[in-house]
């Protein structure tokens, strides 16, 4: 085909997607020898990061030996032969979709909505990936499936829940990664594992196929090693699927409105560690806005003052856990495979939760979308750090602010990007947050492009270094 | 001014909202006699059908002359001068929001987004009008502020919730009302005392300052004489409020989209009876189909054999009630001024349920929403009766499926029209309920225009008949 020099194994899977598929169009990879560097890889290091929990090389390769030849026959898909890894909350027809709980599952009898969208471009799906035990978590240390390891340093969490496949896309096991996101799953793991992150527009990419967590705050989320990689995916997940109640008619502008650097109205919290961010945290925001500060325009100081964290946390809980009780009935009451203890504990007490607690944590969240909309016709952009803090022990105790930066969006069904913005002392990686308002999807990922190319601050998978 | 005679006093009554704009117009009435015209019928027959809770005579002059005032100078809002009756649960500043409740309770301070709307658009406010306890409920029987009768007949119902705003349409009490519809309070009422209504597309008029039922099914709901008037009231009243979380940026076309009559896909269900409506409906909903033969384009039956209506309306109800254990905790633990004994019964089912029963009920009427959804992927408007039954007896039993019908349109948040279809052999007036896609309002409504037209269906107030 072509007569360049072949791509070296560690540069395929250290490359973004968007390099990837530059490299598959000009023929100087063919998706039959991509698959096998991520199999092979996946097969070296799994073992070590427990980032897959279920595979099936056989179909990863049938699918990348069907891109060959739709590539010889010159009609592929946008993702054609690319390898992407989905979080084990999706459905994949003949697979048992364990959302990271034991106990047997009936395989699935069709695809997740995403999972039809993948297949349809060509994607090659790798695998599952970890995650906590029914999504109700943010460190993806499974009872059932052991604890995923974060890439930058064993032992420490990946965050969750979508933990493995923020440290696949991380490590190199997979070119991006397809997880769920109701209070900041696909962002915590993010910026634990020094990737990017795409919580879109509630509505716009159909959750059906997806284990519901609590359906108010749900989307699918999207994880790479690029800004544009996000945007490549967006477009091929979302549209309008009339059998998601809660789909919507899109809404993310197919172009996005231009803004002007120098006039963009940003807004910053004006006093992180009182909200409960790590000094350390603070200190690379703070050195990462003075970097952008050609970039954030007006700068406004959003008062936060009356926001109840815990609150809109605890209303976030309760919807999800009480939804839970419905959803995992099931498994909740297979005494052969039993739940884990921490698991039963946090459904237990929803379980003594009424209706009319329902209701009122219900309009909690009314009540903090309302306040996101109001910000929201004052600034442009809301940018914070992703999470209070980075990585921390999978042995020690677990911060319970874990999500309370990255619900904000949530709450509202708001658009939020997740991107690299440098590195604590310690060593290990740290996002930032852009969240916008409802629809400004592209407009987000536009301006992380230009931030993230400022900040230069994506980390690089130490295995690399060794060479593997 | 003109030197037209002027309108006699029954026919102001009897007039449609748009009737009387053109009197306005053509200077043929005058916004102080109107209103003089409509107080004194309010004193007359309010007594007998108590339909007005609380009024200010002071107020409603005070519009009428300011309204004359600005006809004067020649800038006049869309409504100038009609006068338009307000369901006791939208706040007027100043005035108490009883909500079918006793008890004291503080004058609001902020108008409902409706009302400050009314009054941008120069309308004059008539006063409250009587209502279900909490708005639960479909006979506006109220223990505190008395039942109101059907202007059809005496002891016989008005329905509900919004019984009090139907009747004062019927009997020319107000020329068009503004009510609230989450199960079906706006259309029920209106079938059972022959007027038209409309509940919009949710989120298409903001709930701002009216008391929440269900947030997930309550919609601003629209009463008068004609059509063409809800038309008017919808244009007024419609619009996005930044400030009611569910309002939704404008999704009804502004004009409507066109429609071949004869290539209409209409929808209908197959077996009335089977489902719980009166044989003697029946016979006129069919009566009417028959009338309206050449209008109705293509008419498929609608399965919906797999529609469980108890369960959805059980679901309904509990999300309501739990919401209300809220909405009303404070009128629930005044023992000066207790609720009914019925109120807190329903409520005390509702106390018992658990968070989980919340969730699930809630999938439920996510399950419900995408069966209408499918539904109008095939047709342009489901057409049924609005009531399984006519007003029936205050002192009788209570049907349990007054709503059956017309929730279908809350649970999906699609559109929905009542207009009159008929009389029973007991000479009661029956309404047709037409159900749209969501934002097919406006469509909606020019279908109904043409259907009421050929029907010709709409009753007359006894009391016109006496000249009173």
């Amino acid at each position: 085909m072509s007569s360049l020099s072949p791509i070296a194994d560690l540069d395929l899977r250290r490359a973004t997607l968007c390099q990837i598929l530059h490299w598959l169009a000009s023929g100087r990879v063919q998706p039959g020898r991509l698959a096998e560097v991520y199999l092979a890889a996946i097969e070296r290091i799994n073992p070590e990061l427990n980032v897959y929990v279920s595979m099936s090389p056989a179909l990863t390769r049938e699918q990348a030996r069907a891109g060959e030849h739709r590539r010889r026959d010159g009609v592929i898909g946008r993702l054609d032969g690319v390898p992407i890894a989905l979080k084990d909350n999706f459905d994949i027809a003949g697979w048992p979709t364990c959302c990271g709980m034991s106990g047997s599952v009936k395989p699935a009898e069709q695809d997740a909505h995403v999972v039809a969208r993948l297949r349809a471009s060509g994607a090659v799906l790798t695998g599952k990936t970890n995650m906590d035990e029914g999504a109700l978590g943010a460190i993806t240390h499974n009872a059932h499936f052991g604890a995923t390891h974060n890439p930058y340093r064993h032992g420490y969490t990946a965050g969750g829940s979508s933990g493995g496949a923020a440290a696949a896309v991380a490590a190199g096991l997979a070119v991006a990664a397809i997880g769920s996101d109701s209070l900041g799953s696909i962002r915590i793991p993010a910026s634990y594992c020094g990737v990017f992150a795409l919580k879109p527009t509630q509505g716009e990419i159909s959750t059906r196929g997806m284990t519901p967590a609590a359906r108010r705050l749900d989307t699918v989320g999207l994880l790479a090693r690029g800004v544009d990689d996000l945007t490549v995916l967006l477009q091929v997940l979302a549209g309008y699927d009339a059998e998601d109640p809660r789909s919507r008619h899109r809404r993310v502008a197919l172009s996005p409105p231009d803004w002007e650097p120098g006039k963009l109205r940003c807004g910053v919290l004006p006093d992180l560690p009182a909200l409960g961010v790590q000094q350390s945290v603070a200190d690379v925001f703070e050195a990462a806005l003075a970097k952008l500060d050609r970039e954030l325009g007006e700068c406004r100081k959003v008062d936060f003052d009356d926001w109840d964290f815990p609150r809109s946390r605890r209303a976030g809980f309760l919807l999800m856990e009480a939804e839970m009780l419905g959803t995992f009935a099931a498994q909740l009451a297979d005494t052969e495979h039993p739940v884990s203890p921490q698991f039963r504990r946090l459904l237990d007490y929803a379980a003594r939760k009424t209706a009319a607690d329902y209701a009122a944590a219900d309009r909690v969240l009314d009540a903090a979308a309302l306040k996101m909309r109001r910000l929201f016709a004052q600034i442009d952009v809301l940018v914070t750090p992703t999470t209070p803090q980075a990585a921390f022990p999978l042995d020690g105790p677990i911060p319970d602010t874990q999500g309370d930066l990255t619900s904000l969006a949530n709450l509202a069904g708001c658009p939020a990007v997740s991107m690299p913005m440098g590195t604590l002392p310690n060593g290990l990686p740290i996002g930032m947050q852009l969240i916008g308002a409802r629809g400004s999807d592209l407009r987000l990922l536009e301006l992380a492009a230009v931030w993230s190319a400022t900040l230069d601050a994506a980390p690089e998978y130490p295995g690399f270094r060794d060479g593997r």
